[in-house]
Protein backbone atom coordinates (compact mmCIF):
# COMPACT_ATOMS: atom_id res chain seq x y z
CA UNK A 1 0.00 0.00 0.00
CA UNK A 2 1.12 3.51 -1.21
CA UNK A 3 2.00 5.44 2.06
CA UNK A 4 3.13 9.52 2.59
CA UNK A 5 6.26 10.06 2.77
CA UNK A 6 7.13 12.15 5.78
CA UNK A 7 10.31 13.34 4.69
CA UNK A 8 9.14 14.28 1.25
CA UNK A 9 9.73 17.94 0.28
CA UNK A 10 6.09 17.57 -1.38
CA UNK A 11 3.16 18.66 1.50
CA UNK A 12 0.85 15.72 1.85
CA UNK A 13 -2.17 16.63 -0.22
CA UNK A 14 0.31 16.81 -3.03
CA UNK A 15 1.62 13.60 -2.09
CA UNK A 16 -1.90 12.00 -1.45
CA UNK A 17 -3.10 13.83 -4.80
CA UNK A 18 0.02 11.51 -6.43
CA UNK A 19 -0.90 8.48 -5.28
CA UNK A 20 -4.46 9.03 -6.18
CA UNK A 21 -3.69 10.36 -9.78
CA UNK A 22 -1.97 7.00 -10.11
CA UNK A 23 -4.82 4.90 -9.33
CA UNK A 24 -6.96 6.72 -11.86
CA UNK A 25 -4.39 6.34 -14.34
CA UNK A 26 -3.85 2.67 -13.79
CA UNK A 27 -7.52 2.00 -13.08
CA UNK A 28 -7.45 0.76 -9.94
CA UNK A 29 -10.08 3.51 -9.88
CA UNK A 30 -12.17 3.15 -12.85
CA UNK A 31 -13.60 5.75 -15.11
CA UNK A 32 -17.40 6.97 -14.06
CA UNK A 33 -16.89 4.71 -10.77
CA UNK A 34 -17.05 6.43 -7.61
CA UNK A 35 -13.71 6.66 -5.45
CA UNK A 36 -13.34 6.19 -1.88
CA UNK A 37 -15.30 8.79 0.33
CA UNK A 38 -13.25 11.66 2.41
CA UNK A 39 -13.40 9.48 5.73
CA UNK A 40 -12.50 6.69 4.05
CA UNK A 41 -9.47 8.30 2.26
CA UNK A 42 -8.94 10.12 6.05
CA UNK A 43 -8.48 6.35 7.32
CA UNK A 44 -6.02 5.28 5.16
CA UNK A 45 -3.89 8.28 4.53
CA UNK A 46 -4.18 9.19 8.77
CA UNK A 47 -4.62 12.70 8.01
CA UNK A 48 -6.87 15.30 8.19
CA UNK A 49 -9.91 15.96 6.37
CA UNK A 50 -8.76 19.33 4.83
CA UNK A 51 -5.50 17.30 3.62
CA UNK A 52 -8.36 15.30 1.64
CA UNK A 53 -10.27 18.03 0.44
CA UNK A 54 -6.96 19.59 -1.14
CA UNK A 55 -6.06 16.33 -2.34
CA UNK A 56 -9.39 16.63 -3.99
CA UNK A 57 -9.45 19.65 -5.08
CA UNK A 58 -5.94 19.21 -6.96
CA UNK A 59 -7.48 16.13 -8.96
CA UNK A 60 -10.14 18.24 -9.30
CA UNK A 61 -8.67 21.22 -10.89
CA UNK A 62 -6.67 18.90 -13.27
CA UNK A 63 -10.11 17.24 -14.35
CA UNK A 64 -9.38 13.45 -12.76
CA UNK A 65 -12.43 13.71 -11.43
CA UNK A 66 -16.13 14.94 -11.01
CA UNK A 67 -17.39 16.39 -7.60
CA UNK A 68 -21.11 15.36 -7.30
CA UNK A 69 -22.99 16.98 -4.08
CA UNK A 70 -23.92 14.50 -1.76
CA UNK A 71 -22.56 11.86 -3.92
CA UNK A 72 -18.88 11.92 -3.76
CA UNK A 73 -16.25 11.73 -6.81
CA UNK A 74 -16.49 10.34 -9.44
CA UNK A 75 -13.45 9.35 -12.10
CA UNK A 76 -13.37 11.59 -15.21
CA UNK A 77 -13.39 9.48 -18.47
CA UNK A 78 -10.26 9.81 -20.09
CA UNK A 79 -9.22 12.65 -22.13
CA UNK A 80 -9.27 11.95 -25.95
CA UNK A 81 -5.65 12.66 -26.93
CA UNK A 82 -5.64 14.44 -30.02
CA UNK A 83 -2.33 13.33 -32.28
CA UNK A 84 -0.84 16.64 -33.69
CA UNK A 85 1.38 14.25 -36.58
CA UNK A 86 -0.77 15.10 -38.88
CA UNK A 87 -3.33 17.81 -40.04
CA UNK A 88 -6.39 17.47 -38.44
CA UNK A 89 -10.07 18.78 -37.81
CA UNK A 90 -11.20 17.75 -34.14
CA UNK A 91 -14.83 18.63 -35.27
CA UNK A 92 -14.37 16.00 -37.67
CA UNK A 93 -12.51 13.40 -35.73
CA UNK A 94 -15.45 14.03 -33.04
CA UNK A 95 -17.79 12.69 -35.95
CA UNK A 96 -15.84 10.25 -36.92
CA UNK A 97 -16.26 8.99 -33.59
CA UNK A 98 -19.90 8.34 -33.71
CA UNK A 99 -23.52 9.90 -33.91
CA UNK A 100 -23.51 12.26 -30.75
CA UNK A 101 -21.11 14.50 -32.63
CA UNK A 102 -22.58 17.98 -33.29
CA UNK A 103 -21.76 21.73 -33.57
CA UNK A 104 -23.83 24.39 -33.19
CA UNK A 105 -23.12 28.23 -35.12
CA UNK A 106 -23.39 30.68 -31.85
CA UNK A 107 -23.18 33.67 -34.64
CA UNK A 108 -21.73 34.20 -38.52
CA UNK A 109 -21.65 37.04 -39.92
CA UNK A 110 -19.16 39.77 -42.38
CA UNK A 111 -16.57 41.91 -40.45
CA UNK A 112 -14.71 44.33 -41.85
CA UNK A 113 -10.68 42.49 -40.54
CA UNK A 114 -8.90 43.90 -37.89
CA UNK A 115 -5.20 44.59 -37.99
CA UNK A 116 -4.75 41.28 -36.32
CA UNK A 117 -6.29 39.07 -38.72
CA UNK A 118 -5.80 41.04 -42.21
CA UNK A 119 -1.73 40.67 -40.91
CA UNK A 120 -2.56 36.52 -40.19
CA UNK A 121 -4.45 36.13 -43.72
CA UNK A 122 -2.17 38.93 -45.52
CA UNK A 123 -5.12 40.78 -46.74
CA UNK A 124 -5.37 44.56 -46.36
CA UNK A 125 -6.85 45.92 -43.00
CA UNK A 126 -10.47 46.33 -43.56
CA UNK A 127 -11.32 43.76 -46.08
CA UNK A 128 -14.70 42.25 -45.93
CA UNK A 129 -13.97 38.46 -43.75
CA UNK A 130 -16.51 35.71 -42.86
CA UNK A 131 -16.64 35.70 -39.25
CA UNK A 132 -17.91 32.11 -38.02
CA UNK A 133 -18.20 31.21 -34.69
CA UNK A 134 -19.46 27.59 -33.92
CA UNK A 135 -19.29 25.17 -30.29
CA UNK A 136 -18.29 21.32 -31.13
CA UNK A 137 -20.79 19.18 -29.08
CA UNK A 138 -20.03 15.79 -27.82
CA UNK A 139 -22.79 13.79 -25.94
CA UNK A 140 -24.78 16.95 -25.50
CA UNK A 141 -21.54 18.22 -24.31
CA UNK A 142 -19.58 21.40 -25.16
CA UNK A 143 -16.24 20.68 -25.63
CA UNK A 144 -14.59 23.25 -28.42
CA UNK A 145 -15.61 26.66 -29.21
CA UNK A 146 -13.94 27.96 -32.55
CA UNK A 147 -13.89 31.03 -34.33
CA UNK A 148 -13.44 30.71 -37.98
CA UNK A 149 -12.39 34.21 -40.49
CA UNK A 150 -12.27 33.60 -44.42
CA UNK A 151 -11.67 36.38 -46.59
CA UNK A 152 -15.08 37.03 -48.23
CA UNK A 153 -13.35 37.22 -52.11
CA UNK A 154 -12.70 33.43 -52.20
CA UNK A 155 -15.96 31.74 -50.87
CA UNK A 156 -18.53 34.61 -51.64
CA UNK A 157 -21.84 32.90 -50.17
CA UNK A 158 -20.07 30.81 -47.59
CA UNK A 159 -23.09 31.55 -45.19
CA UNK A 160 -25.62 30.42 -47.24
CA UNK A 161 -24.14 26.65 -47.07
CA UNK A 162 -24.86 24.16 -44.05
CA UNK A 163 -22.50 24.79 -41.31
CA UNK A 164 -23.94 22.54 -38.55
CA UNK A 165 -23.71 19.72 -41.11
CA UNK A 166 -20.42 20.14 -43.66
CA UNK A 167 -17.15 21.02 -42.59
CA UNK A 168 -15.46 24.24 -43.48
CA UNK A 169 -11.68 22.34 -44.60
CA UNK A 170 -14.34 20.25 -47.10
CA UNK A 171 -16.33 23.23 -48.10
CA UNK A 172 -13.11 25.08 -48.60
CA UNK A 173 -11.62 22.37 -51.39
CA UNK A 174 -14.85 20.59 -52.57
CA UNK A 175 -17.19 23.82 -53.30
CA UNK A 176 -14.44 26.38 -53.85
CA UNK A 177 -11.38 24.75 -55.12
CA UNK A 178 -9.50 26.04 -52.29
CA UNK A 179 -7.12 22.93 -51.87
CA UNK A 180 -5.51 22.96 -48.04
CA UNK A 181 -2.10 22.08 -48.18
CA UNK A 182 -0.96 22.96 -44.47
CA UNK A 183 -1.42 24.65 -41.41
CA UNK A 184 0.62 26.62 -38.89
CA UNK A 185 -0.65 26.36 -35.43
CA UNK A 186 0.37 28.24 -31.47
CA UNK A 187 -0.87 26.46 -28.56
CA UNK A 188 -1.21 28.20 -25.18
CA UNK A 189 -2.61 27.92 -21.92
CA UNK A 190 -5.15 29.79 -20.62
CA UNK A 191 -7.54 30.16 -18.26
CA UNK A 192 -11.17 30.35 -19.52
CA UNK A 193 -13.03 33.71 -19.50
CA UNK A 194 -16.57 34.41 -18.16
CA UNK A 195 -17.54 34.26 -22.31
CA UNK A 196 -15.71 31.01 -23.04
CA UNK A 197 -16.82 29.55 -19.56
CA UNK A 198 -20.86 30.11 -20.08
CA UNK A 199 -20.06 28.56 -24.07
CA UNK A 200 -18.21 25.54 -22.90
CA UNK A 201 -20.12 25.41 -19.27
CA UNK A 202 -17.57 25.27 -17.24
CA UNK A 203 -16.52 26.79 -13.58
CA UNK A 204 -14.45 29.22 -12.69
CA UNK A 205 -10.76 29.41 -12.98
CA UNK A 206 -11.12 26.35 -15.51
CA UNK A 207 -7.54 25.76 -17.58
CA UNK A 208 -7.78 25.62 -21.53
CA UNK A 209 -6.23 24.99 -24.80
CA UNK A 210 -6.01 28.17 -27.10
CA UNK A 211 -5.07 27.09 -30.25
CA UNK A 212 -4.26 29.81 -33.29
CA UNK A 213 -4.25 28.55 -36.29
CA UNK A 214 -3.17 29.81 -40.09
CA UNK A 215 -4.26 27.56 -42.82
CA UNK A 216 -2.56 27.69 -46.31
CA UNK A 217 -3.41 26.81 -49.74
CA UNK A 218 -1.10 26.20 -52.92
CA UNK A 219 1.47 29.03 -52.98
CA UNK A 220 1.53 29.18 -49.24
CA UNK A 221 -1.59 31.57 -49.18
CA UNK A 222 -3.58 31.97 -45.87
CA UNK A 223 -7.25 31.13 -46.72
CA UNK A 224 -8.66 30.56 -43.09
CA UNK A 225 -7.62 32.12 -39.86
CA UNK A 226 -8.98 30.46 -36.59
CA UNK A 227 -8.84 30.64 -33.43
CA UNK A 228 -10.12 27.91 -30.60
CA UNK A 229 -10.86 27.23 -26.63
CA UNK A 230 -10.66 23.86 -26.41
CA UNK A 231 -11.82 22.53 -23.11
CA UNK A 232 -8.43 20.74 -20.98
CA UNK A 233 -10.77 18.54 -18.90
CA UNK A 234 -11.42 16.99 -22.64
CA UNK A 235 -8.59 16.69 -24.08
CA UNK A 236 -4.74 16.44 -24.08
CA UNK A 237 -2.43 16.83 -27.30
CA UNK A 238 0.20 14.02 -28.46
CA UNK A 239 3.24 14.34 -30.80
CA UNK A 240 6.66 12.46 -31.38
CA UNK A 241 9.44 14.29 -31.85
CA UNK A 242 12.58 13.11 -33.31
CA UNK B 1 -9.67 54.50 -34.24
CA UNK B 2 -11.17 50.96 -33.01
CA UNK B 3 -14.66 51.35 -30.92
CA UNK B 4 -16.89 49.03 -28.89
CA UNK B 5 -19.56 47.27 -30.90
CA UNK B 6 -22.42 48.07 -29.15
CA UNK B 7 -24.70 45.24 -30.63
CA UNK B 8 -22.15 42.54 -30.52
CA UNK B 9 -22.75 39.51 -28.38
CA UNK B 10 -19.54 40.03 -27.10
CA UNK B 11 -19.38 41.91 -23.22
CA UNK B 12 -17.43 45.43 -23.85
CA UNK B 13 -14.72 44.43 -21.66
CA UNK B 14 -14.25 41.51 -23.97
CA UNK B 15 -14.21 43.61 -27.02
CA UNK B 16 -11.67 46.42 -25.06
CA UNK B 17 -9.65 43.33 -24.09
CA UNK B 18 -9.13 42.06 -27.75
CA UNK B 19 -8.41 45.82 -29.17
CA UNK B 20 -5.98 45.81 -26.65
CA UNK B 21 -4.83 42.32 -27.34
CA UNK B 22 -4.25 43.51 -31.26
CA UNK B 23 -2.61 46.71 -30.19
CA UNK B 24 -0.51 44.85 -28.26
CA UNK B 25 0.31 41.81 -30.97
CA UNK B 26 0.34 44.69 -33.71
CA UNK B 27 3.44 46.58 -31.15
CA UNK B 28 1.32 49.39 -31.26
CA UNK B 29 2.12 49.06 -27.38
CA UNK B 30 5.85 47.83 -27.24
CA UNK B 31 7.30 45.11 -25.03
CA UNK B 32 8.10 46.72 -21.45
CA UNK B 33 6.55 50.01 -22.14
CA UNK B 34 3.54 51.58 -19.98
CA UNK B 35 0.11 51.06 -22.00
CA UNK B 36 -2.25 53.73 -21.25
CA UNK B 37 -3.76 54.17 -17.70
CA UNK B 38 -7.16 53.37 -16.40
CA UNK B 39 -8.44 56.35 -16.55
CA UNK B 40 -6.89 57.02 -20.54
CA UNK B 41 -8.72 54.13 -21.20
CA UNK B 42 -12.08 54.97 -19.68
CA UNK B 43 -11.88 58.27 -21.79
CA UNK B 44 -11.35 56.65 -24.93
CA UNK B 45 -13.71 53.30 -24.53
CA UNK B 46 -16.18 55.58 -22.97
CA UNK B 47 -16.59 52.87 -20.17
CA UNK B 48 -16.51 52.41 -15.99
CA UNK B 49 -13.45 51.85 -14.88
CA UNK B 50 -15.14 48.70 -13.43
CA UNK B 51 -15.08 47.26 -17.51
CA UNK B 52 -11.59 48.64 -17.48
CA UNK B 53 -10.02 46.95 -14.89
CA UNK B 54 -12.32 43.72 -16.31
CA UNK B 55 -10.13 43.83 -19.51
CA UNK B 56 -6.79 44.57 -17.86
CA UNK B 57 -7.42 41.43 -15.99
CA UNK B 58 -8.34 39.27 -18.51
CA UNK B 59 -4.81 40.50 -20.42
CA UNK B 60 -3.14 39.73 -16.97
CA UNK B 61 -4.62 36.61 -16.80
CA UNK B 62 -3.67 35.77 -20.61
CA UNK B 63 0.06 36.85 -19.64
CA UNK B 64 0.09 39.92 -22.01
CA UNK B 65 0.31 42.24 -19.53
CA UNK B 66 1.96 42.74 -16.00
CA UNK B 67 0.89 44.92 -13.49
CA UNK B 68 3.17 47.05 -10.74
CA UNK B 69 1.51 48.76 -8.11
CA UNK B 70 1.24 52.65 -8.03
CA UNK B 71 2.67 52.17 -11.72
CA UNK B 72 -0.01 51.16 -14.19
CA UNK B 73 0.67 47.84 -16.68
CA UNK B 74 3.61 47.14 -18.75
CA UNK B 75 3.35 44.75 -22.04
CA UNK B 76 5.12 41.65 -20.94
CA UNK B 77 7.68 40.28 -22.79
CA UNK B 78 6.33 37.69 -26.08
CA UNK B 79 6.70 34.72 -25.73
CA UNK B 80 9.12 32.23 -26.59
CA UNK B 81 7.55 30.01 -29.35
CA UNK B 82 9.03 26.10 -28.79
CA UNK B 83 8.47 24.32 -31.99
CA UNK B 84 7.41 20.61 -31.75
CA UNK B 85 8.82 20.26 -35.08
CA UNK B 86 11.73 18.39 -33.91
CA UNK B 87 13.14 16.98 -30.42
CA UNK B 88 13.49 19.76 -28.11
CA UNK B 89 15.35 20.41 -25.00
CA UNK B 90 14.08 24.07 -23.91
CA UNK B 91 16.96 24.21 -20.98
CA UNK B 92 19.41 23.58 -24.35
CA UNK B 93 17.49 26.36 -26.49
CA UNK B 94 17.22 28.31 -23.45
CA UNK B 95 21.53 28.45 -23.04
CA UNK B 96 21.80 28.86 -27.33
CA UNK B 97 19.87 32.02 -25.87
CA UNK B 98 22.81 33.39 -24.05
CA UNK B 99 24.55 33.58 -21.05
CA UNK B 100 21.12 33.51 -19.01
CA UNK B 101 20.33 30.59 -18.83
CA UNK B 102 20.57 28.23 -15.46
CA UNK B 103 19.44 25.23 -13.94
CA UNK B 104 19.25 25.01 -10.28
CA UNK B 105 18.86 20.84 -8.98
CA UNK B 106 15.92 21.24 -6.41
CA UNK B 107 16.10 17.54 -5.21
CA UNK B 108 17.92 14.41 -6.51
CA UNK B 109 17.71 10.91 -5.33
CA UNK B 110 17.08 7.34 -5.90
CA UNK B 111 13.13 5.94 -5.27
CA UNK B 112 11.51 2.68 -6.09
CA UNK B 113 9.85 3.08 -9.34
CA UNK B 114 5.73 3.40 -8.50
CA UNK B 115 3.25 1.96 -10.79
CA UNK B 116 3.10 4.74 -13.34
CA UNK B 117 6.49 5.62 -13.26
CA UNK B 118 7.30 1.68 -13.57
CA UNK B 119 4.94 1.58 -16.66
CA UNK B 120 6.17 4.18 -18.30
CA UNK B 121 9.45 3.15 -18.62
CA UNK B 122 8.81 -0.34 -18.94
CA UNK B 123 10.19 -1.82 -16.02
CA UNK B 124 9.03 -4.05 -12.96
CA UNK B 125 7.18 -1.62 -9.94
CA UNK B 126 9.48 -0.95 -7.36
CA UNK B 127 12.61 -0.77 -9.61
CA UNK B 128 15.17 1.89 -8.48
CA UNK B 129 15.52 5.24 -10.53
CA UNK B 130 16.90 8.53 -10.16
CA UNK B 131 14.08 11.07 -9.55
CA UNK B 132 15.66 14.70 -10.39
CA UNK B 133 13.90 17.75 -10.02
CA UNK B 134 15.35 20.65 -11.54
CA UNK B 135 14.17 23.93 -12.41
CA UNK B 136 15.21 25.72 -15.63
CA UNK B 137 16.18 29.60 -15.04
CA UNK B 138 16.29 32.28 -17.74
CA UNK B 139 17.56 36.02 -16.73
CA UNK B 140 17.31 35.07 -12.93
CA UNK B 141 13.36 34.18 -13.58
CA UNK B 142 12.15 30.55 -13.04
CA UNK B 143 10.46 29.38 -16.11
CA UNK B 144 9.94 25.25 -16.32
CA UNK B 145 10.10 22.83 -13.12
CA UNK B 146 11.15 19.32 -14.55
CA UNK B 147 11.10 16.12 -12.68
CA UNK B 148 12.95 13.73 -15.12
CA UNK B 149 12.89 9.40 -13.74
CA UNK B 150 15.64 7.45 -15.16
CA UNK B 151 16.28 3.24 -14.05
CA UNK B 152 19.14 3.26 -11.95
CA UNK B 153 20.72 -0.02 -13.34
CA UNK B 154 21.31 2.04 -17.13
CA UNK B 155 23.10 4.80 -15.52
CA UNK B 156 24.61 4.39 -11.94
CA UNK B 157 26.55 7.24 -11.60
CA UNK B 158 24.35 9.51 -12.88
CA UNK B 159 23.66 12.10 -9.61
CA UNK B 160 27.67 12.14 -9.10
CA UNK B 161 27.44 14.32 -12.88
CA UNK B 162 27.40 17.96 -13.36
CA UNK B 163 23.43 18.30 -13.23
CA UNK B 164 23.34 22.07 -13.65
CA UNK B 165 26.08 22.64 -16.14
CA UNK B 166 25.91 19.07 -18.23
CA UNK B 167 22.07 18.10 -19.86
CA UNK B 168 20.48 14.59 -19.12
CA UNK B 169 20.43 14.27 -22.82
CA UNK B 170 23.65 14.82 -23.72
CA UNK B 171 25.17 12.62 -20.89
CA UNK B 172 22.78 9.77 -21.45
CA UNK B 173 24.27 9.76 -25.10
CA UNK B 174 27.80 10.79 -24.55
CA UNK B 175 28.45 9.25 -21.12
CA UNK B 176 26.34 5.94 -21.22
CA UNK B 177 25.88 5.24 -25.06
CA UNK B 178 22.46 5.69 -25.11
CA UNK B 179 21.51 7.22 -28.23
CA UNK B 180 18.33 8.15 -27.88
CA UNK B 181 15.86 8.14 -31.24
CA UNK B 182 12.80 9.55 -30.42
CA UNK B 183 10.14 11.09 -27.72
CA UNK B 184 6.46 10.67 -27.28
CA UNK B 185 4.83 13.67 -25.59
CA UNK B 186 1.62 15.09 -24.48
CA UNK B 187 0.81 18.40 -23.93
CA UNK B 188 -1.97 19.80 -21.42
CA UNK B 189 -3.47 23.07 -20.11
CA UNK B 190 -2.90 23.55 -16.02
CA UNK B 191 -3.41 25.47 -12.88
CA UNK B 192 0.23 25.80 -11.19
CA UNK B 193 -0.83 24.11 -8.21
CA UNK B 194 0.51 25.81 -4.47
CA UNK B 195 3.95 24.00 -4.72
CA UNK B 196 4.66 24.41 -8.68
CA UNK B 197 3.52 28.33 -8.17
CA UNK B 198 6.25 28.72 -5.34
CA UNK B 199 9.27 27.42 -7.47
CA UNK B 200 7.93 29.53 -10.66
CA UNK B 201 7.28 32.60 -8.39
CA UNK B 202 3.50 32.43 -9.82
CA UNK B 203 0.37 34.51 -8.14
CA UNK B 204 -2.59 32.11 -8.16
CA UNK B 205 -4.60 30.64 -11.06
CA UNK B 206 -1.96 30.98 -13.42
CA UNK B 207 -2.50 28.63 -16.61
CA UNK B 208 0.65 26.55 -17.41
CA UNK B 209 1.53 23.54 -19.31
CA UNK B 210 2.14 20.21 -18.11
CA UNK B 211 4.11 18.09 -20.52
CA UNK B 212 5.04 14.29 -20.14
CA UNK B 213 7.65 12.84 -22.21
CA UNK B 214 8.77 9.22 -22.45
CA UNK B 215 12.31 9.39 -24.20
CA UNK B 216 13.41 6.19 -26.51
CA UNK B 217 16.38 4.41 -26.98
CA UNK B 218 17.05 1.91 -29.78
CA UNK B 219 14.79 -0.57 -29.87
CA UNK B 220 11.92 1.94 -28.75
CA UNK B 221 13.28 0.87 -25.31
CA UNK B 222 11.92 3.97 -22.67
CA UNK B 223 15.41 5.43 -21.19
CA UNK B 224 13.67 8.39 -19.05
CA UNK B 225 9.91 9.72 -18.44
CA UNK B 226 9.89 13.32 -17.44
CA UNK B 227 6.99 15.93 -16.52
CA UNK B 228 7.53 19.29 -17.23
CA UNK B 229 5.23 22.62 -16.10
CA UNK B 230 5.67 25.27 -18.04
CA UNK B 231 5.37 28.76 -17.73
CA UNK B 232 1.87 29.54 -19.91
CA UNK B 233 2.86 33.04 -19.68
CA UNK B 234 6.19 32.82 -21.05
CA UNK B 235 6.18 30.19 -23.95
CA UNK B 236 4.10 29.25 -26.53
CA UNK B 237 4.41 25.52 -28.47
CA UNK B 238 4.25 26.07 -32.47
CA UNK B 239 3.53 23.12 -35.00
CA UNK B 240 2.88 22.83 -38.80
CA UNK B 241 0.37 20.46 -39.58
CA UNK B 242 0.00 18.67 -43.33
Amino acid sequence: MEEINKKSYLPYYLQIKDILKERIMNKVYLPNMLIPSENELCDEFHVTRATIRNALYELKKEGLIQTEKGKGSKVSPPKIEQSLLKFYSIGKELKNFGENAASYTLSKGRIKGTMDIANKLEIAEGTEVFEIVRIRFYDEEPLILETAYIPVSLTADLLEQDLEQAFIYDLLENKYGLKIIKAKETIEPKIANEYEAKHLRLGEYVPVFYTERITLTYAQKPIEFRNSVIRGDKFKFYTELY
